[in-house]
């Protein structure tokens, strides 16, 4: 990472060239409390200056050059990016004739550099890197920069922003270095309380590349519903799932994979055990504890008919593995999340035959035969991957004292984090932070500050420490949420914690985040996105310069000023 | 209306005939608490019969035959009813054969029969009940009969979700009695905070229509814009809306009016003054009363510029008359909405012309100043309306004193609202309630309840008094809220308040109203509306009828029970 010093000036650059372009709202109870920027992007790159020279764009005539190596990945992406930077939306009139560009008067073509050949997935630590240059010299075009495809990928998202619509085409004379600072940056969408369309997961994914978010968490089985297809195992969704077709079908996890691939997003699938099986046990008889038994002591506790799994049976464990192989052949992302939270151990603890199974097994606590099964799965999980892979889990594993492989990560999503993370890098182990962006939980009013200011290096430890937090991940648990309010409810709050994830950890001006967030709410709607207003009273696309008290006799009563 | 017996015993034997059809969801911790009901109309109508008796419905063939007078709202009414009832969306095949009715087999026919000629603009107090009955008897039709066409669109809508989809369209034979508890169940759009699209209005009156709420409460400017478009005072959108094409033209306020109409849904349109009124002020240079001047305390105070609406300038009512007059003539309701909430009494007292004006007048105190702004508002309107109007104010008038005439209508929207309808309606006023209905307070899980417990009659007061309440308004201010949010913010969350303003007080058994909330989420949705699961985990159109543990035996691995 740049050293703090380039950083600061970086910022300190902008902050002198950063003013409002927008509308300004005087803070006297109308309009948005900030103004929105124009042609700024979110989030904030490394090193950005931007001068106060606006370039015009030649849009109708605009080319996107691929200088350097190409792929299908990028070829996508040019596609992609011509559509995104010039939207038929702002080609809406303005009032007057619009100039066309003559040749050689205007920007008229970013030139896309990359240096090395393309990956073919996107990876953990893949290089984000890139440069981007628009200057007046470079009226021949702009320059976009970057040793790995990836960063082609986050430079032209960029690109996209900084092109901005004011009547025409425009784009300030802008220099951007910029690197995440973060590698983990992710989104858990939770497809099992509710079943999400493959559209709204593409859409997700659109959304997310629009935020150089680069990990989609897909929580995609759970108690309520199993609406993954495996071909192993065709009943766990034929019975689990909550209709025939609200289910992912092997060619649709297929199309997800691509669609993030071509975006430079990881997918991490998290199928949560032993807990939050509810949903598999409707095909598999013996797969999950029964809670209830002769025992007197069941009619007093409210007990569900079937907890977690039943670590106990060594059917369950041949099941795992058959389930698991297929899951590492379907997924090719090294990391894979075992969740392993709100384990009920009262319904274990109210199970005769696992009891005498602790016995044989000399396991003395619950936790222990917690241990005992998240053990016995990395272990066979290990046995059928044919590559290394990682492992996530939450961290009521870590904090139920199940001793972890040293490179298993622990996300951490319970209060009192800072401790927490203390303490799992205290233990070596990485982390990853989602406690403070669990944007499930709403409430009234523009709720994002809190989001911003959560920062995952925020707790007390060395720097080895702090470099064992990979990042976080914004949450979005489906119990209140689906395809009709998806979208608005990720966005822009969402924006908060995703600059918080790649920008630098000095960017910390909640205002000029503000700006940024007001003119990128207008851009995701532009683009097609239901981005809700979480700022207060505004309006995408205005037109009017001010709204300072002018003095107007237009009409019939002409109301003279009293002072 | 009815005696309370026959209420009684129409809900006694809807429960003894309601029983949930739908997928029976297991209360350990996975699927929605509540199952959906089939073919169970929201809002509950005041007399409900339905026996286990099932017709089918034969969609291919079905007429909605007029039997009595008709006029444009009816014939209208019925193109719109033949599409929701048998909507598309329903056709999903469902495996196996369709079986077509046979002719004369099944229900073919929708009669009604309007008694009366039908009024052109819907009304307070117009009559809005009806009978339908759909039995097996009547196989050559069910019947919809009324005395009023308001009452005819109403029943309408129940028999379009009294018909049901499950691989075949069928009813239950059903008896309907029904008419509203309270005559007035508004709904209030902001659309100075954001403004929002005609479309989406047309949407919110559709969305109205179908949970039978007859008042729109249009909101229709406030300090951050000013969206109506004036003829006699252009300038007022042109300087206050937020971009030219961010006005309802005049053309789009008739249009908005004949959706309504066509929907039994009255307009009742507020223009807030004296307060609430910064956009006006932007068109009008000494509409609004400075608030600094030269006093060395206003450095001290945190003021806006300007404040509410100068109430000293003789110029300010001439327009106000002008303006008015205007409205008058647009709305062709009786009842026009006057605000004159949260008055901005700091800034009057910081401007040294009100404080003459004052003592001129001999006005004491500042409540005396906005009684007297609200009298000469009164008077004005009266001259120019050339019928007599009605006028509605929020508490804050009743509040501050303002003597207000009989006939006025207090809207409550603040805290200890029990107490303050008992003031009200003891001063001989007529009231509305909100404070329990804001919708844009938002929060976390199922927040329903309190708006469906709320009930407009539990306060301190004698019969004459609870006869004084007119009703309510769920009220979604707009500083969080546009196209983007609107809907899935709104649906189903006020369906608990509609139900509340039109069901009999005796309807308070919310785990029969979730299952008939959580059936019209689904209706909602495949009425093409995004009504948010507000429920939990759950799915629309299921086809699974039961997740009961099966023992499936399908699979490579099977499991044999333990026991």
């Amino acid at each position: 990472m740049l050293a703090t010093l380039a950083v600061a000036i970086g910022l300190a650059a902008l902050r002198v060239q950063a003013h409002y372009f927008g509308p300004v709202f005087r803070n006297n109870g109308f309009g948005a409390t900030h103004g929105a920027s124009r042609g700024a992007p979110l989030p904030l790159p490394a090193v950005y200056e931007s001068s106060g020279a606006v370039l015009r764009v030649d849009a109708a005539r605009f080319r996107f050059g691929i200088e350097g190596n190409t792929c299908d990945i990028l070829e996508e992406a040019v596609r992609r990016y011509e559509a995104l930077t010039f939207e038929p939306a702002k080609l809406k009139a303005c009032g007057g004739t619009r100039r066309d560009c003559d040749p050689g008067e205007c920007l008229s073509q970013l030139r896309i550099r990359l240096r090395s050949p393309c990956e073919k997935w996107p990876s953990m630590h893949m290089d984000e890197q890139y440069t981007l240059k628009v200057s007046t010299e470079s009226k021949g075009g702009a320059t976009l920069s970057a040793s790995s495809i990836w960063g082609i990928l986050r430079g032209l998202e960029t690109f996209s922003q900084i092109v901005y619509y004011d009547c025409q085409f425009l784009v300030n004379t802008t220099s951007i270095s910029d690197w995440p600072r973060y590698a983990w940056r992710g989104l858990l969408l939770d497809t099992s309380r509710h079943f999400l369309p493959k559209t709204t997961i593409f859409e997700t994914l659109d959304l997310m590349a629009m935020h150089k978010l680069n990990v989609f968490h897909w929580h995609i089985v759970d108690d309520h519903s199993f609406p993954y297809e495996s071909a192993r195992f065709p009943f766990l969704s034929k019975n689990g799932s909550y209709a025939p077709d609200r289910v992912y079908r092997r060619k649709d996890v297929k199309e997800i994979l691509e669609y993030a691939r071509l975006r430079g997003i990881r997918v991490v699938p998290e199928f949560d055990t032993p807990g939050h099986m509810q949903s598999w046990g409707r095909a598999l008889p013996g797969l999950l504890t029964a809670c209830r038994g002769a025992s007197v002591w069941k009619m007093f506790l409210d007990l569900p008919e079937y907890g977690p799994i039943d670590p106990s049976r060594e059917e369950n464990y041949a099941f795992l593995r058959k389930f698991f192989g297929e899951v590492l052949e379907t997924f090719p992302d090294r990391f894979l999340h075992l969740g392993g939270d709100e384990v009920d151990f009262l319904c274990w603890k109210m199970n005769g035959d696992i009891w005498d199974f602790m016995t044989r097994q000399n396991i003395s606590s619950f936790e222990g035969l917690q241990a005992y099964y998240m053990n016995r799965l990395v272990k066979l999980l290990d046995g059928v991957s044919s590559e290394k892979k990682n492992y996530l889990v939450w961290q009521d594993v870590f904090d139920n004292e199940v001793r972890l492989s040293p490179d298993a990560v622990v996300h951490v999503w319970k209060g009192n984090w800072e401790t927490e993370l203390a303490k799992v890098t205290n233990a070596g182990n990485a982390a990853l932070l989602s406690s403070c962006w669990y944007l499930d939980y709403i409430s009234y009013g523009t709720d994002w500050e809190n989001y911003y200011k959560c920062d995952p290096e925020n707790f007390p430890g060395n720097t080895a420490q702090k470099m064992l937090v990979l990042g976080g991940e914004v949450c979005l648990w489906g119990e209140f949420v689906d395809e009709t309010n998806l979208h608005s409810r990720l966005w822009p709050r969402g924006s908060a914690a995703a600059e918080r994830l790649w920008s630098p950890r000095e960017a910390q001006d909640a205002d000029f985040f503000a700006s940024r967030m007001n003119e990128h709410r207008c851009r995701l709607r532009r683009r097609g996105f239901p981005a809700q207003p979480i700022n207060g009273p505004d309006s995408c696309d205005q037109r009017k310069k001010s709204f300072l008290y002018d003095s107007i006799c237009g009409t019939n009563l002409c109301l003279s000023p009293k002072r």
